[in-house]
């Protein structure tokens, strides 16, 4: 189903209203989020280094990778995985992987993200992996985002889920109070990521991850980002401002494409 | 003879010109040490909840405490250690301790520093424990700093010793990298700390210190240091801007005293 999605539904933000109505069929949202990953994959050149994402619709991606690569329509791809789960599953599927050490510039890093704003700012993290992502995205010349259309807010925190924030263990507890704190403004709060056996859930940096849950809008988000990284204990927050180039969104309607340059 | 040093020496630096000339006798830079940890620990009262710094310059404080708790001239005393090393020296001289979680607001923090300017913004790291004393000492009311004269400065990096920054330590060549170009303006070099057996020295939180090296004044410390942390990869640097509310100075011709609220 979700490979035969129609091209005619592919639309860029201008055109979007023009488009014509599609067929009356339902994807489920892996499948919007199957649509959308194929689509990012077809800015995908032999010869590029990749930054591939984390998550259940960059997964789509680095699938579609591997099997152009099988299938001889890619060459010389080299990956540069944003997580040991993403390690895990391109070595599964043959791409041959490297890291920033050895390509410190990538051309084209292709992830999802668990929010886009109008400018195309985006929340990640929820997955866990938002520091090696940010520093992988952010060394890429080209960084293609891809969600389904319920990942779209009007501002940060709009969804009413977390903004994450990964702080070093030590006296996690006073780090995760200064910044319910600095955010005590936008009704925030903080609260320890666990994961199994109500354990705290641990990054593939050794670090934790704080939630933050927000009812406002927070404003200036450069300033807001800023006062969350001065903060001591912090290590980075899943805020990524300004980095992406598009934003590619499936959803019932149609794929509607969205690039910076628009703005 | 550090604890024998004439109390006429000890000036503040409004009198420091009418100070009387000392006598002609020669301290080591230990002695000079010790002299400003006593003089610091003169601050301390009973009932206060301490952050107890990390070096050579701090260890001596430590020690004056724990001896005035023996001899019952102190009590109810918390301390907060900023580091292993800290802690261990701290139990051993009979200090009772605890952290941050139990208690996030702090009376007063004792503890050297690698570099002091004349606005007071230091630069600490070099014994590689920055983040938990910036934690700590960012937590308290007081912060007393103890140096002996060879750390003044005219601007930060003025000694042409490190200005030390945390990093995580996955593709930590990369992180580097970005710090040097990030710097390179200011003749900038970036060398991984090395520990034992020349591998990469590990910080109490897990990860590696890259020390950079400058030739000039960096200008507005402020906006440098969120450039620095904006580097996704940075955890924190040794730049403490604003932090310090006095800093106690032992040189040869006695003890300076300088105070943040003379700016």
């Amino acid at each position: 189903m979700a490979l035969a999605y129609d091209p005619l539904f592919i639309t860029s933000e201008k055109s979007a209203m023009e488009a014509p109505s599609p067929p009356p069929m339902i994807l489920t949202q892996d499948e919007l989020k199957r649509i959308a990953a194929f689509k990012a994959v077809e800015f995908v050149e032999s010869g590029m280094v990749l930054g591939l994402g984390t998550g259940s619709t960059a997964k789509h991606a680095v699938d579609r990778i591997g099997e152009l690569l099988r299938q001889g329509k890619l060459e010389n791809i080299v990956g540069i995985p944003t997580s040991k789960k993403t390690q895990e599953q391109a070595l599964s599927v043959g791409i041959p992987l490297s890291d920033l050490d050895a390509h410190p510039v990538i051309d084209l890093s292709i992830d999802g993200a668990d929010e886009v704003d109008p400018f195309l700012n985006l929340v990640k993290g929820r997955g866990g992996s938002l520091l090696r992502e940010k520093m992988i995205e952010g060394a890429s010349k080209k960084f293609v985002v891809i969600v389904d259309e319920s990942k779209m807010v009007k501002h940060i925190g709009g969804s009413k889920l977390a903004l994450p924030v990964e702080i070093v263990p030590f006296c996690w507890k006073f780090t995760a109070e200064k910044l319910r704190k600095l955010l005590e403004g936008y009704g925030c709060e903080a609260n320890l990521r666990l994961g199994e056996k109500g354990k705290p859930f641990v990054t593939d940096n050794g670090n934790y991850i704080v939630d933050m849950y927000l009812d406002k809008d927070m404003g200036d988000l450069k300033v807001v980002s800023d006062e969350i990284l001065r903060l001591p204990g912090v290590v980075e927050h899943g805020m990524f401002l300004d980095m992406a180039s598009t934003v590619i969104i499936a959803g019932e309607l149609g794929v509607k494409i969205k690039n910076k340059q628009a703005f």
